[in-house]
């Protein structure tokens, strides 16, 4: 009987492009599925390969060559869960399972953990590149037993999309680190997102810009030094006519924007773990914010504001070239900030270099821009911030003028830039060698004896400062 | 044998001051704690009411009047734990366990849920005020059972604050309400704090002010509409000589701000009901970037900005005080709509009329503003945002050119306001009627098929963007 060498369980759109792409590459692969549809779906779409699945759980199982490889890409949270239990009676000590969905890092930490006691491996892999990537090469972010990766590395890197040749897919680290690295690159997406929806509110509030030059902005954006898929498909985004009306998809969509979970998990534990990343804290807001939209309306009305003419349009544009530039590599840098920080306490032991090798290719937030990132991390393993690499100062210094009036000009003139003002003042906050939180920490001691630091001699203090009655 | 009215669990500042609050009211109270030296400490200072304590647990429970009313102030954790495990068996059902720490409201529910069970009455209450509130009149928070509180009302009342001789205190909600509400003020109290560091930044660096300007400054400000405990303290800050160098003590505290917590959780509970609070997250990100001292060396180094005079000081200080003013509005609405959303999503029951009032006196964010927060809940108890209400949007109006001008010149000048950039930003994300978030919903659908929402048509639409070659 024949037996394959991988089995995906859940044969939705990922999952299904995820089997083409394997058996494309020669990989004798299957899949089960509750949905009959579903599995029609996959025959009718691998028919060149004889691509079939199960209907019973058992007999998928039986299928597959010990040690089993199964993968699972179901949605993220108590499913995961129940598909895992009933699959553990079916698996032998070092079968392997692999959950591909968007799963929390705590929940693979646990999975993992409980698993452990059974030989079972655990692995936690954050895929990216949506429906085109799973299907022709996206970029892989697996986490856990080393040992065990060393049974899906042929597979994997075959499957993954290439940079000069190089798979887009390495062993991330131990634990839940593939998913805690996958959950900060969206967080990094979250940001970009945000950014290029502002860069079009001032094109269209500020500079009065059509769609026709709104996407020939993006367009040469695009062909520059911020090449990247995001830019990319925004570009693409306002040439989209609806078919129904006849005008520009975009005109008619609703600008309330939803979302799944990941960029916020990226605030939550950045804010557990003292990181700051607050481009990425507005970008999620801002989508929350979008949501009051009966309030939105309101205020628009009780506050009104005069929008004042942009004077020299080509040198703004190119300011808000600059912007963008600018606030990409604050999202980059506030993401792999995270990164640096969540390997010492979770000790996941990251290599920085190689996550950026692996993002430039297949992945949402694959950009021109990481192959910077890549090099100052390769130069410099412990790189402490991406502030501090030479060549990336060089490139922020030119756009400091740019970003400045930008902001500046947004401010007064009422457009929202909730992602743009704070990656500015982050980056102010972080060149600011005396900071005025001495204030803080005075008024802290001050109300509630909280205690302070000296600048001028070690340990901790307390004054009176406002004698208390007795 | 004498029985008391109330017996308190850990005789550190906040708890021993509020044990000398109730006697000075006539409360016949007592107190535990295993530190001897607590102890000896309530004795000294509770001389006038002979304030005794207790060392063995057991002897302070059997002090007690029935239905015991036992207070903990000891640290949030596990020790409220531990406390309450040791309790346990020497209660009885009818018996009541007040935590008035700052516990995270998470664990108030699960302790609230556990103790249902024995039929001992447990109630969250958070406290604000710091040593001199515990001690004179704080402002109190509890949440709980609400047919038990009538057990505490009388003390509460009349150990609290008082304004126009009403007591800062009420019941709040059931479950965790107290704990949740008093988190939230916190959050609020982190904004304030971040927001007046950057004015004393802006005075610093923007208007070249000398210590005795800022103080200056400062104690105008308190004397007019920002009239509040943080701004009375911030002006009696730049007064305070440090003994050992006779210098002004400000200028010899670290620039490294800590936090304990509750700010952190405010953010991130936001996050959690997707209910924005962009200008508390930038306080406890800003916090949190200080204390990056190194990098901030290093990063101003390689980062240099010249800062440009302020021609007009006057028009400017006039401009920053209406920015403060105005960010001081966006805290609070921010801190009080979370309080809306929490009040629907963990069914809290919360009359924000009634804790904008408890919050005029006693606590460290009262504040003259409070009494139009409270007027304009009071007018519209079920007000969905404070910016709605007329008066408050009055206030904003006039406030809006000098917030603009203050935010694009700290910005233009290198100067980090993180608090109050979103401050700004966030409110005109507010008054944005069109967003441009459909961009957001247009890229989500396009790589990842997400899906949108039409303006012209009910339902949810999918367009292939970019068809996927197969």
């Amino acid at each position: 009987m024949k037996k394959y060498t991988l089995g995906m369980i859940g044969l939705g759109t990922m999952g299904r492009n995820l089997l083409l792409n394997m058996a494309d590459h020669g990989f004798d692969v299957t899949g089960y599925d509750k949905d009959p549809k579903m599995l029609k779906k996959l025959e009718e779409d691998g028919k060149k390969h004889d691509l079939k699945g199960f209907a019973v759980l058992e007999d998928f199982i039986q299928s597959l060559e010990l040690p089993r490889r199964v993968m699972l890409l179901v949605p993220a949270g108590p499913i995961v869960d129940s598909v895992i239990a009933e699959l553990q009676p079916l698996l032998e000590k070092g079968d392997m399972i692999i959950d591909s969905g968007n799963s929390h890092f705590t929940d693979t930490s646990r999975r993992a953990e409980d698993l452990l006691k059974t030989g079972i491996h655990f692995f936690g892999m954050g895929i990216s590149g949506g429906e085109e990537g799973a299907r022709f090469g996206p970029s892989m972010m697996p986490g856990g037993d080393k040992a065990a990766y060393s049974a899906m590395k042929e597979m994997l890197e075959a499957i993954s999309a290439k940079v000069n040749g190089e798979p887009c897919v390495t062993y991330i680290g131990p634990g839940a680190s593939g998913h805690f690295v996958k959950m900060v690159h969206n967080g990094i997406e979250y940001a970009m997102m945000e950014l290029l929806a502002e860069s079009y509110a001032i094109m269209k509030t500020g500079l009065g810009y059509s769609n026709e030059q709104i996407e020939a902005t993006f367009s040469k954006w695009n062909a520059g030094r911020m090449q990247s898929f995001l830019m990319e498909v925004t570009a693409d985004v306002f040439k989209f006519k609806d078919e129904k009306t006849g005008n520009l998809l975009i005109d008619m969509i609703k600008d309330e924007a939803k979302s799944k979970g990941t960029g916020k998990w990226t605030s939550q534990v950045s804010m557990e773990l003292q990181l700051p990343i607050p481009t990425i804290n507005e970008a999620v807001s801002t989508r929350d914010l979008s949501k009051f939209k009966t309030l939105r309306t309101e205020l628009g009305a009780a506050f009104t504001h005069e929008t004042e003419a942009i004077a020299d349009q080509e040198q703004f544009e190119a300011d808000l070239e600059n912007a963008m530039y600018f606030s990409m590599i604050v999202a980059y840098a506030q993401g792999l900030h995270l990164l640096t920080q969540a390997s010492e306490s979770y000790e996941y032991e990251l290599k920085l270099d190689e996550i950026a090798k692996i993002w430039r290719g297949g992945c949402i937030i694959r950009a021109e821009l990481l192959q910077d990132i890549y090099s100052a991390y390769k130069t410099k393993p412990d790189l402490n911030h991406l502030f501090s690499d030479k060549n990336i100062q060089d490139k922020i210094k030119g756009t400091l003028p740019g970003v400045r009036n930008v902001v500046s000009t947004a401010v007064k003139n009422g457009i929202s830039v909730t992602a743009f003002a704070s990656a500015l003042t982050y980056f102010d906050a972080l060149r600011t060698e005396k900071s005025p939180l001495n204030l803080t920490q005075a008024q802290r001691d001050f109300f509630g004896a909280h205690t302070f630091e000296r600048t001028d001699e070690e340990g901790i203090f307390h004054a009176t400062w406002n004698p208390i009655k007795s």
